[in-house]
């Protein structure tokens, strides 16, 4: 078997586990909620289900936004090594701890436990960022049509944003107050005006 | 890496992706059923276990038609975008929360809850609508071998045909009637007869 | 993309889907079983969870061999069509129900949750030839390199074996009495030979 | 299909299910930790959940150096047989059990219960060692391109590692001694040299 095959395989195999992680953190988001023992009308059960299912709603995205996200900074990888593996296994670990985090989210609901799932989803972050930032700059396993710059981008986006995002939406919700969705929107402007700039300097 | 072989590999992990959490969600429907406390015999088992069953039995052909008819659209995609993710996550959101909608039936078994059942089983159809009709018209995914009127096709077929059947058979078993039966067996030949003449046309 | 890619890429997601089913329910065998309140040494241990811990072995062997067994039939298979996804859902569906089952066997530990038990590996079996029988002798979904004696070898073996097994343990189990474990040794023997001589009629 | 095609299919269904399996434990580890009734402030949080998540980590990582050592055995596989099955079935049925093993360390915490932790990770170690040493020594599974005693070398580290970290990490942490963290790195100074010293043997 030549190197290059077993490289990809190696990849191939991190890159379904880390799925299947994911898929099963995804899945059972939903497994603590029951059904309320009395209610009368779908009204009423979208009601006393409320907070549950917001919080359901919320750690679905922040899992599917990591799964995108994942996806698209493995796309740039050409092989993997042990070190990717253990960084990536923190990753994962963290997502593993998410549907604790949404349990807290709706039975506290306060201003705490928000802290608390905030810190979460930065800490996911931060450690997408290690894998990243070993894959690309240290361990020399991301395609070599990637400029520094384009490296780097990738970098500070997937340590700050899903922190920053969760932040922002929270606060909207807690305030009642626009700024944080408005907050998202000129972030998202930003990233996207920058990764232009960026895929235009490498064409 | 061209990019052919890039778009097959995203195409390639988010359909193992929606796999994995169509079989996630499909096994844990029964991890909320437990055995009754005291029974005496099989036949006492079965009848107090039978609401339960029967709700296992009907959210399992659910999944496993969706997961069907997943298969199919995805079979007439050659890649996959960042919407596409999107949408198809939204589609998942919905699946994982069939366990919890089958708790439900087999809790309340009212009215009320089969009808918060099927809009949940509607809601899905549309998801997947969503998916296909990006993917099929927006996005320019599919195969170009396809005919406009086949897509069409696709999209109706996929967007009412689970909430619908699911209606159908609740009637069925509700009113003690056949003709929620004879509803879906129409449907099929209609069906089967509009999908032939698409063939044909399209040959 | 050419038929033959699509067959395969078809009967490639219907095992995906069918592991990943196998690999949840093999694992969800052990989410029910919590260590016990108070316990003074190793060997009290494992004397109060004795019953749960058999229960446990009983079904991992179960899921293994079918698991085993649907990977050797469906090596034959060359590709899938929307019978063979039916009728594949029909076993996974059933295999899904084993650790409810399991919990049943250790609940309960009496001649009829072992009957019921034994009923439900019996209908896995049952289900399992059904996909094989429809593949191999209506779908012509198999490498016609297969003679039909082997065909008909491979569905007797299947439909039978897994029931039969299990029933033989718990016989010898229940009695004390090593009949049973004779009568596996025996079936596997002739299963061994009848293989071996349909092996070298094909050569 | 080739002899060798067909190898490769179960080779990587094998390896499919293995991977589905460790996904799903490490993943379960989580879903039996529940928040605290009541907590002020994030400290308070931490202090409450300490033992659980202390407890999460050790088997989070337990899981994942499992993984990364079965991904690096299987990768000097070619191919796999019935036997491998079953042996590689033991290891994940007592992979597996993880998830029970952590409960018992989080609610007892006390030496007995460090003691079956230790020992069911030491029986992992050992199946994986067995699954190795069947096919690289018996089933001639394995690339011929390794030398016996680079075949040696990792049924020794796969067979003692996982049982001796696990139990030198409980003795730091139980002593308060920093011995047992010396031993880990002892070991693996070892390990590096020895490995070292085979590759350079066989280049």
């Amino acid at each position: 078997m030549s190197a290059s095959v077993a490289d990809d395989k190696h990849l191939h195999r991190l890159i379904l586990f880390s799925d299947a992680v994911f898929a099963i953190a995804i899945t059972l988001l939903a497994i603590e909620i029951h059904p309320p023992e009395h209610w009368n009308g779908v009204g009423e059960l979208f009601r006393l289900m409320g907070p549950k299912l917001t919080a359901y709603t919320v750690s679905f995205a922040v899992i599917g936004i990591n799964w995108i996200s994942h996806r698209r900074t493995f796309a740039h990888l050409l092989r993997a090594d042990g070190v990717l593996d253990v960084l990536n296994l923190l990753m994962l670990g963290l997502v593993a701890l998410l549907p604790l985090g949404t349990e807290l989210l709706w039975e506290q609901g306060g201003i705490e436990a928000s802290r608390v799932y905030v810190g979460l989803v930065t800490a996911i972050g931060v450690a997408h960022a290690l894998s990243w930032g070993y894959a690309a700059f240290v361990g020399k396993l991301a395609t070599p049509a990637l400029s520094a710059a384009t490296k780097w981008f990738i970098l500070v986006r997937v340590a700050l944003l899903p922190g920053l995002m969760c932040w922002l939406v929270f606060t909207s919700v807690a305030t009642g107050q626009p700024w944080g969705y408005l907050g998202i929107a000129g972030v998202m402007v930003v990233l996207a005006v920058v990764g232009r700039l960026l895929k235009r300097a490498g064409a």
